[in-house]
């Protein structure tokens, strides 16, 4: 089994792209990836995305994508696994490279999110929860992670207003990211007199759906003196699930498939929560970042927001958190989000971030990318070379 | 990297299941298979299949299904390539397996098409084609086929009566599997006088849109004493795209990504078309069978109809085809499609299929999946241990 090392990163802006279609942004991405790595051809393409069927009325992206990139009878695939399917494509990709079987294998997220056709996003997101037990009961995506935040404030006693924690160091990261959808400073005022979406759930607790693709290139830790682009170290990719319906968990609160995740991720890279310098959370709701923290092991369960203050999540502090924005900042591309995570990861080990979001001493860096409400994780931990 | 094999198989009947949903046939074909290869649990599952999100309302499949499984916290990932899904993630199962990341993969292919939410099938496979440069046009899936048979009939100056060898074929297989959607016999009058779905494609060309899962577990060849399941050795399993339009290939009847597949799998396996004893062609469509023949290099171009009957595709022929009745007469669930390939050929080399449609002395078996028309090829090769 091969160690793994990825040598090229690529990423278009997070827009609403009115101007470009699916296809546009994931070659894009995919291409500068390519040039990052100084790479002509790959051996293979994982194409992450969750719903270009629903939204696009285009399912195949796999032998699409490699077709329009120019990567004519390469073999690609398309990897679902809702919003976590950016870094479960990854995994497929380190599945491909360890094995052997393919020496470079590209990474694309891609998704598409403000196209309509003749479905809305909130529908089509809904697709992520279970079908037959949670949605038909009409409960949107946003409205389950209602239900997971009020469960939250309830039981550890807290006011609506300490989670503003998370979104304004998001915001405040985005606005020197200039792929970020939202480059602005939003203050804690602001975020107390957000209009609620789901209650207590309110618009600066939700990321916003986005277009976009984000793209790298897995390659052999072996080989990657072949390669133009600076390599970084893929010490773990580990995937942990738990039930898809919130109803099925023994407790609500706790997201079993992140611990799962998270555990298998130090195990295969011989590391504990402490040796993290950078954590990049799946903050698709403030709730989500909370809940990540506390069954990443970062913390005790409860504890994520004392805990953030504590630390100062801040790229200045002890634990600094989404450095380029999280899905808050940046967007959330679904299918894309996980792939730019590890994008903006690898660009902090590379140091080459706008200044002010460059992490300095920083040498491990972690991803998670959640589907659904936690019923697919995806860890990937990075290591500077 | 490791050698693998395949140590069980599952399957449902393929039908209408108005009274099974999406994942009771994804878990009863997954835990058929688990129980056959005598295992509690694995690794890791990969679910082919294409239009979950469509027709059921439902992406996510891979924690939905390992949830309902039983195999709580296992790896799950949906794997889609148009109607190649099922041999898509039977391909992700090898590389997971083969670089020895896991031990043991559940793959299921699963696909409900009876099922109506909001879109019809017709209008959700046509996701198989390109979006902006077909579909746009008003073409159907089958309106591409019957564009390439329009062709085949033109160039080779045939009859469209020569085509009914491959559906009379495939139906006489389909009367002894007890799994099959249409148990009955054909003739070549029912076939010329069948009604005419789009010119000159007639109903008996068109397989059956339909429900179903198939399930295999994949093992590393060095393991297999460990299992209950007689082992059947996976020599190949390869991947060859094509473009998505049809209209970008420089001779749309050569289906180029069957040739790069092919190729690819008897390079891997060190065979060549004549080491074959039995093919389990894609008869989505009959022109399809006659084009896979072609360029899997059974016989030269335009030559597949002469190649059959000189052959002789039946049980006892010297080149069987289609041996449980093809998607033809088995039914073509399309993300399970794949699998059911695998299944059925696996079958054969075990020795355990009903003795009309048993071929005896085959040591040598290999199912080809092709996604859209021609986009997405996967050619897998087994053999008898």
């Amino acid at each position: 089994m091969r160690e793994v090392a990825i040598v090229g990163l690529g990423q278009t802006p997070v827009r609403e792209h009115w101007e470009s279609n699916l296809r546009d942004l994931a070659v894009t991405a995919l291409r500068d990836a390519m040039e990052d790595a100084g790479v002509d051809t790959v051996d293979g393409v994982c194409v992450g995305n969750m719903l270009s069927g629903a939204l696009s009325e285009q399912e195949h992206l796999g032998s699409l994508i490699v077709d329009y990139a120019g990567l004519d009878g390469v073999e690609g695939m398309k990897i679902e696994a809702a919003c976590g399917s950016g870094a479960a494509a990854i995994r497929m990709a380190v599945k491909a490279v360890s094995s052997g079987l393919m020496d470079a294998v590209g990474v694309v997220g891609v998704e598409k999110l403000t196209e309509y056709s003749g479905k809305y996003s909130t529908a089509a997101l809904a697709t992520a929860a279970d079908a037959d037990y949670e949605t038909t009961m009409g409960l949107s995506f946003v409205g389950i992670n209602a239900l997971l935040m009020r469960r939250y404030l309830y039981e550890y006693k807290l006011q609506k207003e300490d989670f503003s924690i998370f979104p304004v160091n998001a915001h405040k990261n985005a606005v020197h990211n200039p792929n970020a959808m939202f480059r602005h400073a939003i203050t804690n005022e602001q975020y107390a007199k957000s209009k609620l979406i789901a209650d207590p759930i309110n618009l600066l607790d939700s990321s916003p759906i986005a277009d976009g693709a984000a793209a790298v290139i897995v390659v052999a830790k072996e080989n990657i003196s072949r390669y133009k682009g600076k390599a970084v170290d893929i010490l773990a990719c580990e995937v942990g699930t738990d039930t898809l319906a919130i109803d099925n968990r023994e407790d609500p609160l706790w997201l079993r498939g992140v611990e799962r995740s998270a555990k298998k991720a130090y195990y295969v890279s011989g590391l504990s929560p402490k040796d993290i310098n950078i954590f990049e959370a799946h903050d698709a709701f403030s709730i989500i970042t909370a809940l990540s923290l506390e069954a990443s092991g970062f913390t005790e369960k409860g504890n994520a927001i004392k805990f953030a203050e504590r630390a100062n999540i801040g790229i200045n502090g002890t634990f600094p958190m989404n450095t380029s924005g999280g899905l808050k900042g940046r967007g959330h591309p679904v299918g894309a989000t996980g792939v730019y995570q590890v994008v903006e990861a690898a660009q902090q080990l590379r140091g080459t971030v706008a200044s002010p979001i460059q992490v300095e001493n920083n040498k491990i860096a972690m991803a998670q990318n959640i589907g659904g409400s936690g019923a697919t994780v995806i860890t990937t931990i990075l290591k500077q070379i």
